[in-house]
């Protein structure tokens, strides 16, 4: 670390922004204020540092997310005091859960005003820590660069992590020596031998059957190129089965990659799938706990005596699947690719009204090489899954605060601007941060949002069958439905500047969607469900 | 308190809301999740408590916050975990410093899940105590109903503050006694002889002049017509300067109710107007603060030796200045109507080209009797201000978390349904919170939208001057300017079901605003500046 020599003092916040360039920081997605008129200025002393405008901050917290996914890098978020903070909390959430890299710069009063409780001051920190997995606030302007290069290290991981820097005002802007340096990353940690050893002896006399078998299930970096062809020798050798967790940050999928199936998102579901395993083994993901605790059912959905972890979420899980599959013996030796499973092209283009079968098979056939695919569909995204597809990687909703597919969706477009980026969206969660549709068009990305028009909260109604209440009454079901007045997303995206159009029937879809994706910058497409 | 009788057992969440209807709140402005299904399903049992529903958690806060502020009792909210209370934060932040009346019920996991930190588990307390003046989770479901007892209590002050009550699942659903009786409000507590004492000593020989005077700074509850015309009697003996403080969460205004000017934005305009002032003498108002703290540029505007206190937020303002007004002698002792201001009346109906003097001026002209404004306007608002109008409540930003007007006007048109709402709503704010124009359509409510549409962050503008970066470089420009693309508000309007139209001149503007108060059902009129 130690400073690195600079000619001349510059000001804190341009000292930052140049730490930032010099480790590969190269977007800052920003809503800032008064307090942040330092650091706004200086991006404009350090042009490496792009400034990408969110007219929400939860639009620029998610779009962090989804640029940490694709990169690998932290982006930058600028936040205006607490109030601003919040309400990029959302999707700081998600972000934390998808071990994404982030770095939150957060101005704050000056410093010597801050007793004074001026109308915007407030408990910044308090707000802060639960979504940071580092957070401090700057004690002088020359603490900042070396703060700054902390929370880099910090972000970057692995795994990633949300870094929360509070800056006040006047530490944004006295004069320092010059940048600091960031320490190199590491690299994520080798699983242990005995993990290893655990894992190949549960294999050992794995055969698929009724009664008995092994899953593996696949998460984070297990959920790579490398982790899944090493999971595929691992079910060629042993017959294990392959699964993905439920929510993954980032899933590389279709084409001649393995197919794997995903771990379904009701715990009943999940027990009922996993009942007759000897063994899970987990690579690279959390073992399976219900999303939300429900009556008679546990919160930990395998037994710990059936529970094997191969891999945590923070260690090397793709080296350690390799590791498995080459003490597996020969059969395992060797990557193979695999047919690409029968899919929508074989079964015939679908024809007729919308539904989420339709939906998922017209996404599947239509979706270019190599696109993005951002999953906020919520209930309309599943058979979409089981659809054969060229290609792509895969985004999800990871921490379950919705809102998060159109910001991740613009993120994932200004990191990779040569792929295309499907955002796969629910109408009520996408309303909470619509906003993002105004970046998206400002900054002319390739992003098409099919846009699932159910005019409901689905999920809802399905909870309120599961807790009980069979035959909601009237407020419980209107607690549920968007249909009064209906949402008009096409209206809603010409707002934000982005061309639209609505579709009622798979071939419709199917026309839109080849014209969206033909064109450069954003369009929307709302699907009539 | 004690508990009330009931005859039979009821769950917890039944008893609470029956508990919440018996304190005389009937309104709940709602965006549950899975783990509020309980209070969702009792809200079909108790139909008292009315649910609005948002599409967005800061819509539903920042309709408590005008719910309260127009009717002085607390409105619920209903949200969902960590992450969607604090998508709420932004506007609760506002209501914490309105001294708005506001319960929140916060549902969580099932309290036995929650050590499985399962997706969307976070620390919910540390996200609300920065906007909480009273915060607990419930540790049972038996403490349910008296937990809640004590949170409307809280709420409803005086002063009023926002209490948040975290619910885990489990604890909504158990079997309870029945409902609890809520304390009834206390009554402000006066302010001391020795303050109205101080007062009239220092308004005894005052005379305004060039160089010394008096200014009477009126805030919070002295902003009633019974607080303002006290002062006015004052003024008119004494020649006392009356002002209202920079955001007052609620002024009556208008019609013959006393002229007064409001307290600048600015802390050297702040600084300049009270320079001359013997004495600054507040009533229900903090003293004046910096909103944000300048180099060279004191946090506190008027030194300690020239301030003085008369009543503060919390004690009773109006019956100070009423005793006050008796102290200064038969000149003060009684009310009299002042002759409305001179205004738009006056100077004929503008025309051309609109700019903010304009629409002050056409606002205040086809303001109907007893409307509610609700100035969100920033930049655009001041001019509104300084014109004569007929009798109108105003609501202004108190926190500086800017996404309030829309949300705000919303709750304060369910809480008077019977008076017209005008939304005095600037662009770069209205973006935040834009979801509330379909809970509008979705109640049918008469609220105006006039969105001041200059498609920048106007204030930032003139910040980056005061900053001393007078020539902002393009990035620093480009991030306060929203022209590329341009929203187009009529558009995002219709997206949710409320018709608009635009208008560039202010005799459009004249004849639009009068169209649309004539129809029942939300409108917005999408002003170009």
């Amino acid at each position: 670390m130690g400073r690195a020599t600079a000619p001349d003092p510059m000001t804190s916040a341009e000292a930052l922004l140049r730490t930032a360039a010099a480790a590969g920081i190269d977007v800052c997605f920003a809503n800032p204020g008064t307090t942040e008129m330092p650091l706004v200025a200086a991006l404009d002393a350090v042009p490496d540092v792009r400034a990408v405008l969110g007219l929400f901050e939860g639009v620029c917290t998610g779009a962090a997310d989804g640029y940490g996914r694709m990169t690998g890098r932290p982006a930058l978020t600028l936040l205006h005091l607490g109030p601003g903070f919040a309400n990029g909390i959302a999707n700081l959430h998600n972000a934390q859960r998808a071990r994404s890299p982030v770095v939150n710069l957060i101005g704050d009063q000056t410093s010597w005003h801050l007793e004074h409780d001026a109308p915007l001051t407030s408990d910044i920190e308090s707000l802060a820590r639960p979504v940071s997995g580092w957070l401090r606030t700057s004690s002088s302007a020359q603490a900042v660069p070396g703060d700054f290069a902390e929370a880099v290290a910090a972000a970057t991981g692995p795994p990633g992590s949300v870094a929360s820097l509070i800056l006040p005002a006047d530490h944004q802007q006295g004069a320092v020596d010059g940048p600091h340096a960031v320490a190199p990353a590491t690299t994520r940690p080798r699983t242990s031998e005995r993990s290893v050893a655990s894992a190949a002896e549960a294999l050992g006399g794995s055969v698929r059957g009724p009664t008995s078998g092994v899953t593996l299930l696949l998460g984070g970096s297990a959920l790579s190129v490398r982790g899944q062809r090493a999971a595929a020798r691992i079910r060629r050798a042993r017959g294990a089965r392959l699964l993905a967790e439920t929510f993954p940050a980032r899933w590389e999928r279709g084409g001649d990659l393995p197919t794997i199936d995903r771990l379904p998102y009701f715990p009943q579901q999940v027990q009922e799938l996993l009942a007759t395993d000897s063994h899970v083994i987990v690579a690279g993901a959390r073992e399976p706990i219900a999303f939300f605790g429900y009556e008679g059912v546990p919160s930990q959905l395998v037994e710990a005596e059936r529970l094997l972890e191969l891999a945590s979420p923070g260690e090397d899980a793709e080296a350690a699947l390799e590791e498995l599959a080459d003490r597996l013996g020969p059969d395992a030796r060797a990557n193979a690719d695999e047919a690409p499973a029968d899919g929508a092209s074989t079964t015939g283009a679908p024809e007729g009204a919308l539904d989420p079968a339709k939906v998922g098979a017209v996404l599947a056939a239509g979706l270019p090489e190599n696109a993005i695919v951002m999953d906020e569909a919520a209930t309309t995204g599943l058979p979409f899954y089981f659809a054969a597809a060229p290609r792509h990687t895969l985004l999800s909703l990871t921490g379950g605060a919705i809102g998060q597919g159109l910001p991740c969706a613009t993120g994932a477009a200004i990191a990779c601007p040569d792929r295309k980026v499907i955002a796969f969206q629910a109408d009520g969660s996408g309303m909470y941060t619509l906003q993002s549709l105004w970046t998206q068009a400002r900054e002319s990305l390739d992003i098409v949002t099919l846009l699932c028009s159910n005019r409901a909260y689905r999920i809802l109604q399905v909870e309120l069958g599961r807790a009980g209440v069979w035959a909601p009454g009237p407020v419980a079901r209107d607690l549920t439905e968007l249909d009064r007045p209906e949402l008009d997303w096409v209206a809603l995206a010409r707002g934000c500047g982005v061309p639209g159009e609505r579709v009622e029937t798979a071939e419709a879809l199917a026309r839109a969607l080849t014209r969206a994706l033909a064109e450069p910058g954003p369009h929307l497409i709302e699907m009539m469900l």
